[in-house]
């Protein structure tokens, strides 16, 4: 490669901050911008950029904005770039629809956060071990994934591949509506202690976990609501009709019933995916890709939906035509796993060791 | 005082291991024993207790059985021995009100708990920095509640004093209502991602800190649902109340409504009480109780709505007749405070320094 790689961020908060330093730390030149001039001279003297301004130039555009400015600012990078375009908004569907017929775009959302607000809560390693979702689509370019995928994954986080529309629906069900329910538990805590400040002091361990996220800033929320209504309103009535059934329960002492509500909630409990390990053994699949819309994004969902780490992806074209072969790098333990399920879906993979 | 002193635990689980090895560190002879003789045994193996069986000269029976057993095993303490009786169950209304008329019981609700289950997992430093709630009535005697106080407080727990019934009103919102509700939001995640489990991975820091405690063992839910059941109905009926507004309001777009909701809970959040730093300067309440009923729970309880730890207490019997002084000592910040709010009820209260 020539010269120093060359990004824009735009938005300098928390996260824009953080992949600014991020970048930096690994040799890119970062130009930024922020709506406010005092967010983009903290980012300055920080170190999370080089420079204030756009980079005509950039080889990647990371949009950091809040939600309802992502679709604007995004079309705007493709515009006036040549390079690749992504996002870290937490709502994908409705940014996916408004971009539209985009193979530079990959839309993206690193599940990362901090006690800390705003650019000077910025850290390079804010990433590692984070989850990074990405939502290609039948649009996405392959090569224009790869890179993203590469990028997101030298900044320490786990990238995860789902269709926006998933991804919208599961941070409704995990991360809007548990918001929205531990704000509804403090306020009905707080408001049944208004003439016995005392009783707050039996709130132990438990429901300080789970209200802690209350006491984020609620800035972002109306936006995230409007964004993603349909499948927090879908998940509230979910957890509504859930919370009447638990009470009926309990209404008619319905042991058995509890019982089973209870222990079923503790194995999901128990189940629930961790950090995937650091992998000993490797192997390399390589996957012969048609020339078809979606079959990088197809191969890239089935790894994730197996809970298989991808460790590594590049994408190698044949000379002649369009078709190409994928090559991932995934752990020993599960690239049988992967490579049957693949071959349901049409992809013939062939496997060999590494190291 | 003569000899070492004597208790007897009854039950020998995690609440109970842990109180008899705590007195046992402070030279108590603790004979316990458990309806499963392998507790027993493993109880007498850990140093949990000193013999196996009853002590009809126990000066204090602490009653650790799961809930339907409390009010039976308090009554039998109180029948075979002339000593106090206390008990750790974790709702208070239901068997205050079985016990009735008891002078010498001190309902009582340690809030500790741990990672590990049963008898093994006890561990005598539980309960420091613990909340141990004491729930006196008009019934109950200055002394014992004194008495039971006192050791509370060996311990390491920060006693707190409230009415039966407010304290079963409040762990239905702070503590009963949240583990039904995390279990209800993990089962819904759970049928949310049947068909994609790699959903589950965008469970970030937040959701799994809400979910966390649905990973106890649902054991002991049915009797304390059972117990609390009209506390935990009507808390369930303001969540669900209370979810529902939120509901309107994300369907509708009202988004200085959804903020007031957000800032409202977050502002209750911050203002959640912590546990009580080491005073420095103390001061010393001496308060004149007459000898009416729940004299004594009353200048206690006042004590806990301000939210002043009180770090001693002693009851002073005058030498004729049957009213006494009450000996507090507390921070000296809070010292005025507390005096005024006894003064408005009735109880005039000289101050002096300590150290």
């Amino acid at each position: 490669m020539l010269g120093r790689r060359r990004a824009q961020v735009v938005g300098l908060g928390l996260i824009g901050g953080s992949i600014g330093m991020a970048l930096r730390e690994r040799g890119w030149t970062v130009t930024g911008r922020d709506r406010e001039p005092t967010h983009e001279a903290r980012a300055l003297e920080l170190g999370a950029v080089d420079a204030v301004g756009d980079d005509a130039n950039a080889q990647i555009t990371f949009v950091a904005t809040p939600v309802r400015a992502v679709a604007d600012e995004v079309r705007r990078a493709l515009a006036t770039t040549t390079g690749l375009v992504t996002d870290v908004g937490s709502v994908k569907g409705a940014v996916v629809d408004a971009v539209g017929d985009e193979p530079r775009y990959v839309a993206g959302h690193p599940m990362a956060g901090s006690e800390r607000d705003g650019v000077d809560g910025s850290d390079p390693n804010l990433f590692r071990g984070a989850v990074w979702v990405l939502t290609p689509t039948e649009r996405t370019d392959g090569h224009a994934f790869a890179e993203i995928r590469a990028v997101a994954s030298a900044l320490g986080a786990e990238v995860v591949s789902m269709p926006p529309e998933a991804h919208d629906r599961m941070v409704a069900v995990v991360s809007h509506v548990p918001h929205l329910t531990a704000a509804t538990l403090m306020t009905l805590a707080s408001e049944r202690s208004t003439d016995h400040r005392a009783l707050l002091r039996l709130a132990a361990g438990g429901f300080r976990d789970m209200t802690r996220i209350a006491s984020g800033h609620p800035a972002i929320w109306p936006d995230i609501c409007a964004e993603n209504q349909v499948a927090i309103l879908e998940a509230l009535d979910g957890l509504i009709s859930h919370l009447g059934e638990v009470r009926d329960v309990v209404a008619n002492g319905e042991n058995d019933q509890l019982r089973k509500l209870l222990e079923g909630a503790r194995e999901a409990r128990m189940n629930l995916p961790v950090r995937a390990a650091r992998p000993t053994q490797l192997v390399e699949l390589r996957v012969p890709v048609p020339d078809r819309p979606g079959a990088i994004a197809e191969v890239a969902n089935t790894a994730s939906e197996l809970l298989v780490n991808i460790l590594d992806l590049e994408i190698a074209h044949n000379a002649e035509g369009d078709s190409g072969v994928m090559h991932l790098v995934v752990e020993s333990t599960r690239a049988d796993e992967l490579r049957a399920a693949l071959a349901e879906r049409g992809f013939a993979a062939s496997m060999r060791k590494l190291v």
